[in-house]
């Protein structure tokens, strides 16, 4: 197998060379060996380094970290930024920050950048408690709303007729689908909201919710990309056919956001929610996003009216009164230091276009299924991630029966994916610090690991 | 009025002098002049700053800080503790840290850690989520306890039986009680809570409560420590009234926990809430938490069952099974970084008696009320905070017509409160790094910016 490893050793180099984005990776801290020593540098670093990346990027003696679709890198400005908002913004200009630092206006001013990357113009999202919280914010309040435009025989947003219209007496929005295969979280609390709307909810493979969606169903959530597979599900498509079936659709765009184009404004999506700890690298437990629709903001009825969602917060008036805009979906108090902690990693994403970042990520996975063909013996594993582009997100799974084994072997050779039960090897691609030399040596360690232990797929 | 300054000033040097905990207040970052420049120093420093404090802690020309109960100032030890956070656990371990630094099992850590404060035993308490969303778990979970206890005839915790074993049809348990001078945003979350469950909501006093709780209540939700006045409310006797009702009391500690002794487990509290930016010194924004008395664990339904609290999280069942214990009140991903700071601001408590606390407490604002008596004009403010200790907590809430101006020009001279329209200055003490020296000073400029703006009360 030597002339294999050659010969795509040598197309990495090129792959990367030729790279458009790889100067970003020094804007992260990575365990390169030639970066070791002044990862805590800042951005103003940058161009420094990008000068000798070749030497040492391609050196393969660090590690290599391919589980960014779990938690991304520490971008290299995060450290100073979050120093300066708790050494200064905390204990010096303490309370006075809530103004003077805006902290107060965060959760929208971050969510306006994070907008920019799913293709929703500003003021249609805000950032805020997990995504779990958002899930059963968006939820419960597109339940309303579909459920108030059939009781009042509304419009939906594209312009066909409620069936309330139709000369018959329409039937209740009461059931929520749910993709069948979904991360669990959005399905554990897409049952609690269906229980407090008094909703059923039927869970049904993404790509048959198209098909599945009917008169009775108040809202569909999706997940744009397959925790475990990676397979991209069609947002267009699947967003169109909810509509004509007047109902809404919720997207999970936790495992899309940052590695792929969204376009939500443009897909008329009604709202979607997404971590910012994987492709985004906000952190550990970075706060999560509400987008809601400008369309539906008036009529969204949250069921988490905190104090933040008043439209006059220090009033403290004891009657709610719902802002306007997406500071609407703001809930409590926010996590100030988590939260700018993801607004200083967002600026990696300065001057950085999504198609771009979506082509080297289809090129990384596309290099990376090559690898492993010609590297690990036939049989060995199987890819459960598709092979067709447009229904694959930004990671590549790999089925074998010993997974576990096989990716704590890897994990310690310096190969980090990760294991999801039973059977899956999860390999997230990060475009923007992921190279095609880190991708060629992981498919080469992984071959060597399963070559030392022989086993069959799942 | 030389003559009270002069005796006023004397006095609280003396009682800082003799204050048991007058060492504490090195271990935060503050703005006193001999200190400012080595607030980024840890707590390795602390012993040598006690020598000195006597020096310039008196000396008045720094900032004095009466905000802490709105956002705690920041705990010396926060910035290196993050510092390792960022540049260490997330930038060089990355995923690893969710096992090998803790960062899975940090909620019910730092829960057991707060519990310690609040008087509960281990296991019962679980940080995360803002104070807002604990509410709406909490009220809604307290809600299906009650209502299942209805149900199924069982006997409340204290032994009393339910309405429906004494001969006669039980009526349904449809009726939230919320303190009528709630913060805000628990009243919001109520009623959400209320509409959610089938369930009216009803605004009463909270010394009324006791009073008004019947045989329909199923929960009553009140504040230990008014946000406005400051009054303290009788946690003991009301949990005890609603408790012979039948119904469960939640608790929401986020002016009281950190300032005074609280005895969940004691009064046999059923389930509270808080914050941890307040007395608590967690940073802006840090994670709220959680109680649930242990007895009441095993019912606890939450409304946000997100994959946290999965009995096998990493199992990614699509059935939901609750984890038992205090996980149960999990929801999504803890944003680390806000906890863990929160964790290190924590370390300051250690040694530290709850009764110390509180004796400080009541002699810093029994203190500030004596000063604002001996300098400000007759009738110039009025105190809304109640002047017997059992009904005060540790603020003192002056109202006068011209509160907000006043407060900006306090602002302006180094006295940091806060203004709560429309008539409310607001002054917090907390008793760990307050000391009299700022309370007399505090007072004397209150004194002259009221002289200089003479106005009437409301």
């Amino acid at each position: 197998m030597s002339e294999p490893h050659a010969t795509l050793a040598e197309e990495a180099a090129k792959l990367d060379a030729a790279d458009e984005l790889r100067a970003k990776r020094a804007e992260f801290v990575l365990d390169d060996s030639d970066s070791d020593s002044d990862s805590d540098s800042d951005n103003s670093d940058n161009n420094d380094n990008d000068n000798n990346d070749s030497d040492a990027d391609d050196a393969g003696d660090g590690t290599v970290y391919l589980d960014g679709n779990s938690l991304g890198a520490l971008p290299a400005a995060v450290p100073a930024r979050l120093a300066d908002v708790i050494g200064r913004e905390w204990g010096r200009l303490r309370i006075r920050s809530w103004e003077e630092s805006g902290w107060w206006t965060a959760p929208e001013r971050i969510g306006d950048r994070i907008g920019r990357l799913v293709g929703a113009a500003p003021g249609q999202v805000v950032v805020g408690d997990s995504t779990s919280v958002n899930v059963f914010k968006a939820v419960v309040g597109a339940v309303r709303i579909a459920q108030a435009r059939a009781a009042g025989g509304e419009e939906p947003r594209d312009g066909t007729r409620a069936e309330s219209q139709e000369g018959t007496r329409a039937e209740p929005r009461d059931e929520i689908l749910v993709d069948e295969s979904t991360f669990p979280t959005d399905g554990y609390i897409a049952e609690s909201a269906a229980r407090m709307t008094g909703c059923t909810l039927r869970p049904v493979p993404a790509p048959d919710i198209a098909a599945a969606v009917g008169p009775r169903t108040a809202v569909a959530l999706v997940n744009h990309v397959d925790y475990r597979t990676g397979r991209l599900h069609d947002l267009p498509g699947t967003t169109a056919a909810v509509h004509a079936a007047g109902a809404l659709v919720v997207w999970d765009l936790c495992h899309s956001a940052g590695a792929l184009p969204v376009g939500l404004d443009a897909h008329g999506v009604d709202l979607a929610v997404g971590c910012t700890y994987k492709y985004l690298n906000g952190g550990p437990g970075s706060p999560a996003y509400l987008y809601v629709a400008r369309a539906h903001q008036p009529r969204f009825d949250s069921p988490l009216p905190g104090w933040n969602s008043h439209a006059d917060p220090f009033g403290m008036a004891p009657a709610y009164a719902p802002a306007d805009g997406a500071r609407r979906g703001r809930v409590g108090t926010p996590d100030i230091l988590s939260m700018l902690a993801l607004e200083a990693a967002l600026e990696v994403w300065d001057g950085v276009s999504p198609d771009a970042v979506r082509a080297k990520s289809l090129a990384l996975t596309d290099f990376f299924l090559r690898c492993v063909e010609a590297y690990v013996p036939a049989g060995r594993v199987e890819s459960v991630t598709p092979a067709a582009h447009q229904e694959r997100g930004s990671q590549v799974a790999l089925r074998c029966a010993d997974a576990g084994e096989v990716m704590a072997e890897l994990i310690r050779r310096g190969v980090v994916g990760d294991f999801r039960r039973p059977d899956i090897l999860r390999f997230g691609f990060t475009p923007l610090y992921t190279g095609f030399a880190d991708v060629e040596r992981a498919a080469r360690v992984l071959a060597a690991v399963l070559a030392e232990a022989p086993g069959e797929v799942a």
